[in-house]
């Protein structure tokens, strides 16, 4: 037994020990918790004790007060700033969070190297020479080639969707730069997203194989500002790998006119960039420790990398803010789960999960006992809705229980056959582990979203602590339980 | 008498002749011209027609229903983009209006050219190289010198205000560079920006004079977006002339919060630019000439130049727009004034009103038949106000008529000993020449202002509308009328 006593400012709820045993008392309870008595949870009261459902209710309560979320976004995005995977800034990055989580004092603060190719920007930009010269606000997509020195030159042929450019005739393009310019609408759950980011994914080689020279897309995003967004392109091999870049909207929208007229249009686009094949990136991990079966571990994290035009702020220090503050929260409180809480600050996300991997292949061997997790990665937008994948009725009992306890600050319960839980979250959800996600308000997400304009004023605080709060009770209320989530797990 | 057949669309309105004498009737009259009827104005009525102030009620309803302005800025801002004072951009500016403006059949179109010292931005950029090294977004202020070529490095000296700047001792600042960091902050009026932007036009000089080696200032903006505001210096004679830039404000909360932590904050800017001792620039003119007083001038207009970081949309396409559509309304609809209306797109406004000046010195001698202007320049924003600096008892009276007949489109008139009227009126104020002025909305112009982002996108076509009725009705009126605002005019 590795029992702490409470913090102080919990004591108003005695830890029980042995708790799983104990049948709840509907006196002295909140309005909460006697809802729970009333609609007679006798499964879940045997597996979750009623203090903690109470101590799940004053961290929620305390993180709504206000967190240090903000804070720990406003630290990396300040003293870091932008972090590219792989690069040096991201090696800083890992540093500042080795030593913001040291100094919380959390248990087993570890950084999990990997060893990834990187992709570095050095310089860009664009313009239409004719018909009507003018500068264009572009960026070049993350792993673009570089142009010769001179830039590239060309016609312009556009498309309106990737589907038109899929349609087009084997060597059309030859010769010449091809331009997709669908635009991606907004979206509460962001869900548009997966659909209008494979002009930018796979974009860039659909037009090689068709016989482009360059590739410019529309950037994915809802804003109306003359930010380009960048993001990851995916080279298919066996195709010539053509530079490919992003327009910010007023420009797309600026080509699309000019288009419109019928006369030829030709730009120049001019990438420097290159790629650096053995460098270094790393997961950083810290822990509060289960004081009953240490080994169950719940996952908690964001993503520690960034694009490289903003500070990284909404992708993702939000998510490294909110979680790192959920965890603080339970530390702080005095509270000692009976499973370990493992936060997790991916490395190298951005370029294609690298950390997630590294992760999932690292820890092969206790993925089994990863009992559920869930990843911060979708701004710092108030959560809506909770969903996940339970195969057991003990999960769906104690899903079923975290809603009730999120309800009371406008949360949902959403579906419970739903896996998700943030981009890396896949690679273990792959692998077996149970998944939950806290559906963030997305709406202005993809206005910022992998911009120069990612920067930390853009976040709310109260915002983020309501993440807290939602991270909080969920990674509390499952690590003091001995609640699993997989199909038999009961 | 040159007087024209209405325009069929004006049938309504049967154009009087000798109007002069016509005493008004108050049968078959809209409401507001029911209510010049009850208000008893004689005296105006002596001097402008009963039908001059209906054209007026339709010319403004024609604007309300849709003008062609949006359309205008939209061919300017997409055919020519940025065209800086001095540049060869502002030439083809010149040559795309001299070409809208004979398209549209205007009398009189002709460029009126003077040369200037242009200012030429090639390259810039900025940096945090200690304690926290990360990228900067600065732009160069109009006019700075260049750095070396290997950028400026320099500690950070940071001053709240101007004027605290301005308390430094003398030599304080030497090798350092200065950081004035005052935000601007809203008004509906605009009037904030005559304060604020001392720190951006007298700033550089007066740091040099505290021996500083460098600039920078917090964009004088009211946005938090990643896009630096530029906009001229004013470099003093007889000082040093240092490099001087502004920072997003982002970028500028970004170095207050690392200057409130006490270390020692280096950063390395870069800018290269030049100046063009004999550039060319020019006004570009175009009238409705007056059937009865041709040399009678009413002037609008607004200024051709604009920054060369946006497509000057909202400065000052949407100023071209709104003047252009009037005139062009008042051209369509058949009706000759009894003077002329001019409308005067100015060149090199934005580096120190070089086109007013220019303007003023080539038209000294007709000077005093101007017999009021007023420019359009401060965006797209609907008008709130009128203003104007009458002298005589008629242009009071005009006044107050313009004032009722722009009130049902939501305009209050304000007071009428105000000059004003648009930057490039001041010469002419200057020179005695009367001015009305529109206020416009201006909460949002500060967004744009100067910056990357001021584009057409943002401009929104019924609000531009809503100006062009109000420049319409006030060149109409007056035009078609023999009052003048001048002392003794009566």
């Amino acid at each position: 037994m590795n029992l702490r006593e409470p913090h102080p400012k919990a004591s108003l709820w005695r830890k029980s020990q042995g708790s799983r045993q104990e049948v709840l008392r509907c006196a002295h309870v909140t309005m909460v918790t006697l809802a729970l008595c009333l609609s007679g949870v006798n499964s879940i009261a045997q597996t979750v004790s009623r203090e903690s459902f109470a101590h799940a209710e004053v961290l929620r309560d305390r993180a709504m007060a206000g967190s240090s979320a903000m804070a720990i976004v406003t630290s990396l995005t300040t003293e870091v700033g932008p972090r590219l995977a792989g690069s040096e800034a991201e090696g800083r990055a890992r540093a500042w969070a080795l030593s913001a989580l040291t100094e919380r004092g959390f248990a087993n603060v570890r950084n999990e190297p990997f060893e990834m190719e990187a992709w570095q920007r050095h310089e860009e930009g664009g313009e239409i020479l004719s018909p009507y010269p003018q500068a264009l606000a572009v960026t070049a997509l993350g792993g673009s080639v570089p142009t010769e020195k001179s830039g590239l030159s060309g016609e312009i042929t556009l498309f309106e969707t990737l589907e038109d450019l899929q349609s087009a005739p084997e060597g059309s393009l030859s010769g010449r730069i091809a331009y997709v310019g669908h635009a991606m609408q907004r979206t509460q759950d962001g869900s548009s997203y997966g659909y209008f980011n494979k002009a930018r994914t796979a974009g860039p080689s659909i037009a090689a194989s068709k016989g482009a020279i360059g590739y410019l897309i529309r950037s994915v995003g809802t804003d109306s500002h003359r930010f380009p967004h960048t993001g990851a392109l995916r080279y298919d091999e066996g195709l010539p790998k053509i530079p490919a870049l992003a327009l910010a909207n007023p420009d797309a929208d600026q080509i699309e006119r000019i288009a419109a007229e019928g006369k030829p249009l030709e730009v120049r686009v001019w990438v420097d960039s290159s790629a650096v094949p053995a460098a270094e990136s790393g997961n950083v991990v810290a822990e509060i420790v289960g004081w009953e079966n240490p080994q169950e571990i719940i996952v908690i994290g964001a993503h520690l990398d960034s694009w490289d035009l903003g500070t990284g702020a909404i992708d993702d220090g939000a998510g490294v803010g909110i979680t790192m503050a959920a965890l603080e929260l339970i530390k702080e409180a005095g509270l000692a789960p009976r499973r370990t809480i493992r936060l997790v600050l991916w490395g190298a996300e951005e370029v294609g999960l690298l950390g997630a991997s590294a992760y999932r292949d690292r820890h092969a061997a206790e993925l089994d006992q990863h009992v559920i997790g869930s990843e911060s990665d979708f701004g710092g937008g108030r959560v809506w809705k909770v969903t996940a994948a339970s195969q057991s009725e003990a999960g769906d009992a104690l899903f079923g229980e975290i809603g009730r306890l999120l309800a009371p600050i406008g949360i949902a319960p959403g579906s419970n056959d739903q896996p998700g839980g943030g981009p890396d979250m896949s690679p273990l959800i792959a692998a077996g582990v149970p998944s939950l996600r806290l559906h963030q308000d997305g709406r202005d997400y993809f206005d910022l979203h992998h911009t120069a304009d990612d920067t930390v004023d853009k976040l709310d605080a109260a915002s983020l602590d309501h993440n807290v709060a939602a991270f909080a009770v969920f990674a509390w209320l499952v690590a003091d339980s001995d609640v699993g989530f997989r199909a038999g797990s009961e």
